[in-house]
């Protein structure tokens, strides 16, 4: 027998607490390309569209999560993945990349800004896992209902793009339940 | 804006034609371990139970696909991953990996045979990308009900699992669209 995840268990808690449905539990566990499961769930085409690109000394608790130091630079991105079709809001992350993590032609993709990761990824055909470190819950949030044109209750994960051993990318995403 | 997969644009249009769910299309076309996937699904733990493991020659159409010579080694495994809980299957999976290709550890784990391959690559931290070949949608098959337990329809699809470069896995999947 296998032992599993504590972000699964802790899933399967909040599911029950909150009466989470499977399209949701998979949204918070999932360990593949994010866009990649939003065209499939919404069944249509999707797109990037960028609030803040910058870089930017590398925030204390980042620096934590991403095993750089403090202060080190790096590149933070505030997206919205939206239907290309309406334009709506799907989904709200903001990512952090150590610069000297990136490769050339990954980093000139990743600074267009307009190409979501797991497609920057995927063109570059880049080896990975993903780690998911915490999910969690908020009953509302006004900044997230802004950003989402959706009430609350929203869900939240963050994990961690790792390749050759270090991570690449941490991400935290944002979506509303009633998605 | 970016360019949707092939695979991608063939799972909306089954999807239009056989009016499948959300769930079937994220179970179709999703690029993360489908143990994982499962267990956010169903909310408990599932198991492997093996049907059938050996080593063979490596046939012609699978040898293509893995990008190895015909009749080189490889290891095949039959396996149905059920529910921990009661047992009731949930997907049958055929697949073949080339021996030249397995690390030692990661081939001992392999050969025990009750271990699911995403278990196993998340143990051993391995980097991988996973690339959808195909997708399918089967009305009824006799095989299928017997090692399902369930009547058809039945979707299906096979993938790559790459790792330095070369595949290291390919699969085959079948589950019950009533899953």
């Amino acid at each position: 027998m296998h032992h599993v995840d504590v972000p699964t268990a802790k899933i399967w808690s909040l599911s029950r607490k909150y009466k989470l449905l499977p399209i949701h539990r998979v949204l918070l566990g999932h360990d593949g390309s994010m866009t990649n499961l939003l065209e499939l769930i919404s069944c249509c085409e999707v797109a990037l569209r960028t609030i803040k690109q910058s870089v930017i000394p590398c925030p204390r608790e980042v620096a934590d999560l991403l095993a750089v130091d403090a202060g080190e630079p790096v590149n933070e991105r505030d997206i919205i993945i939206v239907r290309s079709r309406d334009g709506s809001p799907l989904l709200y992350a903001r990512s952090y990349t150590p610069l000297s993590r990136l490769k050339s032609a990954f980093k000139a993709d990743l600074m267009r800004a307009d190409i979501p990761i797991g497609k920057i990824m995927q063109r570059h055909r880049i080896e990975a896992r993903r780690e998911i470190l915490d999910v969690g819950y908020l009953s509302n949030d006004r900044h997230l209902e802004k950003l989402l044109a959706r009430p609350g209750p929203y869900l939240l994960r963050t994990y961690n793009i790792i390749t050759q051993g270090k991570p690449l990318i941490t991400v935290k995403e944002y979506f509303s339940a009633s998605l």
